[in-house]
């Protein structure tokens, strides 16, 4: 049974009863609070930024599956949450501004052309230099707006956040929430890239990645946003990390299990691109661990050269699958989804949330994109 | 006279009498609100962080001259604050922690290895990486993670900001103002990015650049954010304008001519940096708008090389003093500043901070570094 109530400026939400939440409807009034703040933003600005907003535009839309957005509201759900709906749409949807700030550097960094099967914002940012004949080199032109354009979309993120319609309580709250976040990520990427660039057994330390990065990034600070708003308590919150951080390891896994063996059509970015980076994932260490001194010699030449061709890649595949290091870590993924779903049984969440936090959980552990 | 009021935590302030405001005080008060910021955040990362943290500590420390902090606090004493003069140092603070994500992004952007008369944080960061022998492209690997440090600064000057012990008024007011200095200063960013790389004669352009990235984000904003920190009136926040714009511009037209004429051992970056990038300034565009064919045919082949040689620089500036583009930015910056200091006749200041903003105006017009 899925009901809806309507929230503020049209845009409809799920009430608190035994339905489940309607995912669908969520991103979609996501994506209209979105689009409404481009919109302004479009507006208001010199002519001469119509075609790097325009580009922040077509991203922010070209795909993504809105799930820190819908963790938000699932939080505020778990939390009890009641009344107008449209702030809470509105801080849900500054968290994907901020997910695109986070996905523009994150490009820039590893020098990706690709992202959900698009140009990534740099390599259209260069495409549309270069057809214009802009002067001096289009890709160095290309990466600088775009870290420019990163930088905006954080900035934004935090107009759209500040701007919700929050009481000051409730914006106290959750600034203290993103904030965390924010740092909590940054610290991951960083840690990432410290072990960037030479496979090594560390798996602790690809773990501690995975945590920071993405564990409490996309599920855990997403769902306490949206706790706080609902005003939750100690024990709501501490619900929400119990779940939070099993599935959101889980939800990494998978994707690192994607980024080797993923179907690039689904995936939309080319699945040599961990191996070429020498990407610290649980998955290549778990083989370096594991590995035969040829296995390890082999990873060693291979990971981490920016010239691997798909033959390599295979041969890199080969020793992940021969090591068992791809099974081990579809027993972490399993392992992880029962401890979230067992989390699940215990919360103080009303039926609603409980239902789609399972529903996020089983997607997460079985996706293929 | 000068007359100081302790402030919370042990700092003092200028009292609002007749005296005129003690900067140095103020840089020392600001400074110490940084230095307890980073050593609390480098207390709580992980060990792996600590690095990071202390090239973000060490760039803070190394120079700068904390103009928008000390804009800040006139902006509050313009508009008669009053009480504890703490949280606004904070929040004074925050901007220079903005500040620095800023000139981090700008000097990867720009691939300048030096700032301030020592390494850029890019630059540091690489040769740290190369000195630990850490794996892949040391250069690369600076680049990436001073975009990280950039990231973080600009999340950590929000941070302070939230945490500086503000009224739920003050806050809310305060967000506005630095929601649209952000904006703006990245639009200028980007405008100054799109004219970058060819010499053109559009002044109308370079000025517009140098109000959003200098003006408004350099005196305006920062005067803003410290008056509506004492809820001032309309008047106030137009008079801080009227002040504001000419001097900003002025301080960006003095920025052009030291890029291009000062002294590498005081201004503490190469004076070819401007020609080899081909930045837009008013400087360079009033050259071309009055070069003749020749002297267009010079610049358009020197300005914008990355391979500029120091004699090639010469002849640029050659160009520059040959047209009178130089002497034309000496007068912009002399009507500007007797603009400014009209509007300071006229504002409904305290004299402290009238002789203050006065003195701020004469220094940034006859500066050296």
């Amino acid at each position: 049974m899925r009901a809806a109530v309507a929230g503020a400026k049209g845009h409809t939400m799920m009430a608190l009863n035994d339905a489940v939440l309607d995912m669908v409807e969520i991103r979609r009034a996501v994506d209209s609070v979105l689009a409404e703040f481009l919109a302004a933003k479009s507006r208001s600005a010199p002519p001469q930024l119509a075609e790097l907003i325009d580009t922040l535009r077509r991203f922010l839309f070209v795909g993504g599956k809105r799930i820190r957005p819908v963790m938000c509201v699932c939080g505020w759900c778990a939390a009890h949450g009641r009344g107008d709906p449209e702030p809470v749409l509105r801080a849900a949807a500054s968290l994907e501004l901020f997910h695109t700030f986070a996905l523009i550097h994150d490009d820039v960094m590893d020098d990706s052309d690709t992202r959900r099967g698009h140009r990534s914002v740099h390599a259209s940012l260069a495409a549309r230099h270069r057809s214009r004949q802009g002067p001096g080199d289009a890709h160095r032109f290309g990466a600088n707006a775009a870290i420019l354009l990163g930088d905006l979309a954080l900035t934004w993120s935090d107009e759209l956040l500040h701007s919700a319609g929050l009481a000051p309580v409730q914006l106290r709250a959750a600034l203290g929430v993103v904030n965390a976040m924010r740092t909590e990520v940054m610290y991951g990427q960083y840690l990432d890239l410290l072990g960037t660039g030479r496979p090594t057994g560390n798996v602790a330390h690809a773990l501690t990645v995975s945590r920071f990065k993405t564990a409490k990034y996309t599920v855990e600070r997403p769902l306490h946003l949206g706790g706080v708003l609902a005003g939750c308590s100690t024990a709501v919150m501490e619900a929400c990390t119990a779940y939070a951080l099993p599935i959101g390891e889980a939800f990494q896994l998978r994707d690192d299990l994607l980024g080797g063996f993923g179907d690039p059509a689904e995936t939309g970015k080319p699945s040599t691109d961990d191996f070429r980076h020498g990407k610290c994932t649980v998955l290549m260490a778990l083989a370096v661990a594991r590995a035969t001194p040829a296995q390890f010699s082999l990873l060693h030449a291979l990971v981490g050269r920016p010239d691997l061709t798909e033959e390599q890649a295979d041969s890199v595949r080969a020793v992940l699958e021969a090591t068992g290091a791809r099974r081990a870590v579809e027993r972490m993924i399993a392992r992880r989804c029962r401890r979230a779903m067992n989390a699940l049984d215990h919360a103080p969440f009303p039926q609603a949330a409980v239902e789609t936090l399972r529903q996020l959980a089983h997607a997460a552990s079985v996706r293929t994109s």
